[in-house]
C-alpha cells in the first residue's frame, strides 16, 4: 500500500491527504513529528534527503518529496487536473505561486505563532513582513478569483487544493479574511466538494503507523 | 511572436532564457528592470498579478507567470522533460525544491549583495540564516548527485536547468562551492549542452523591446 510520510496539522501533508481521498486512493498515514525532528533522522534523510514531509513511497519501492509535485503525480489524467496543456501550465502557475509567494508567509506565519510558538526561529525577527507578504498573497488571490470560480478553467484542481491547504487556516496565524469576499466564497466551495476532509482528520483509508 | 518579459542578471528569466534557446523557439525579449519597479506598475500588474519576471504572453495573448511553470509547459512533449509520468513527478519535485529550498536562500543571498546591494530589504537581518539554508540546499544536491550524472532519469531537463540557473552564479552571493566536487561536475555538464547560452547573454533569437 501507498505510504505517505505526513504530520497532520501540515497543510502540504494536507494537500496530499485531501486529494488522495478525493480520488479514493488507499495508503497508509506514517507520522513524523516535525516539531520532534523525525524528519531529521538518519533514516528519514536516507530516504527523503531533504527532511521534510510530506512524502511518498510508492509500492514498488519509488519515493517521492514535494508536496505539489505528490498531487501533480496523483492528479495526471484525472479531473484534479486538465485535458489542456495551457490549463495545465496555469495550474502548476498557482502551484509555484503557493509554494513561493504564499506559504512562505501565510503558513510560516502560522507555524511560527500557532503550531510551535515556543521553537526558537530567526524569521520571527521579520513576521511584520511576513505577514505583509501573506496580505499580498491573498490580494494576488482576491482578485483573481472575483469574477471566477476556480483557480484555473471551469473546475476545482489541484491548484484550488494546494492554496486551500493554508488559506483556510490563514486566520489561526491571525490573517483576517473579512476583506476578501471571492476568497471566502471560494473556500466554502472548495470545502463543498465530494469527499472533502478536514485538516487534521484521520483519513478514513489510512492505517496508523 | 512569443514575448518574454523578463531582467536579463534574473536565473529565473535566464531558465526561460536557455531552455528556449535550446529548444529553437524564437522570441522577443522585453526587458523590465526590478530593481526600478518596473514590474509593479499597474500595466504590468494588469497582466501579471503577482508583478514578478519571468512572464510570458503567447501570440495568442494568453499569460503565464511562475519561471518553472514556464519551463514545464515548454518542455512538454520534448527530450527536456520525460516520457515517464514518475520521471515527471521526480522533474517537478527537483522544481519545487529549488523554488521553496533553494532560490530563497541561493538567489536573494546573491541578490542582497551581488545584484542590488543598496536596497533596502528587512531580509538582511537574517542574512547568516539564510547562507546556512542556502549551503543545506548544495548539501542535498551533493548528496543526490554523488552517484548521478543528471537530476533525473539519464538525461539533462528542466530539473538540471532551473537548479543551474542559480547555482552555477552561487559564488556572486558569497557561496564556496570548493567542497562540492559532484556540483561542480553537473555545472560542467550543463554548460557543455547544446546550444547552450550564458546568464546575462541577449539571446541571438531575441530581439530587443
Amino acid at each position: 500500500m501507498l505510504k505517505l510520510y505526513d504530520y497532520l496539522p501540515s497543510g502540504n501533508g494536507y494537500k496530499v491527504r485531501l486529494l488522495l481521498t478525493q480520488l479514493g486512493i488507499s495508503f497508509q498515514l506514517i507520522e513524523r513529528d516535525i516539531l520532534k525532528g523525525e524528519t531529521r533522522t538518519p533514516e528519514f534523510l536516507a530516504k527523503f534527503p531533504n527532511g521534510r514531509i510530506p512524502a511518498v513511497e510508492l509500492d514498488d519501492g519509488k519515493l517521492l518529496f514535494e508536496s505539489n509535485a505528490i498531487i501533480s503525480y496523483f492528479s495526471e489524467n484525472t479531473n484534479y487536473s486538465s485535458k489542456d496543456a495551457f490549463e495545465r501550465a496555469l495550474i502548476l502557475q498557482w502551484l509555484f505561486f503557493e509554494q513561493y509567494s504564499h506559504e512562505p508567509y501565510i503558513a510560516s506565519v502560522r507555524y511560527l505563532v500557532h503550531v510551535g510558538p515556543e521553537v526558537p526561529d530567526p524569521r520571527r525577527a521579520m513576521l511584520d513582513t511576513m505577514i505583509r507578504r501573506g496580505y499580498d498573497a491573498l490580494e494576488v488571490m482576491e482578485k483573481h478569483l472575483a469574477p471566477r470560480e476556480w483557480f484555473v478553467g471551469n473546475n476545482y484542481s489541484i491548484a484550488d487544493i494546494a492554496l486551500y491547504a493554508y488559506t483556510h487556516v490563514a486566520d489561526e496565524g491571525g490573517f483576517d479574511l473579512r476583506k476578501y469576499p471571492a476568497i471566502r466564497g471560494w473556500l466554502a466551495r472548495v470545502k463543498a466538494q465530494p469527499r472533502h476532509i478536514a485538516i487534521t482528520e484521520r483519513p478514513n483509508s489510512a492505517a496508523k503507523a
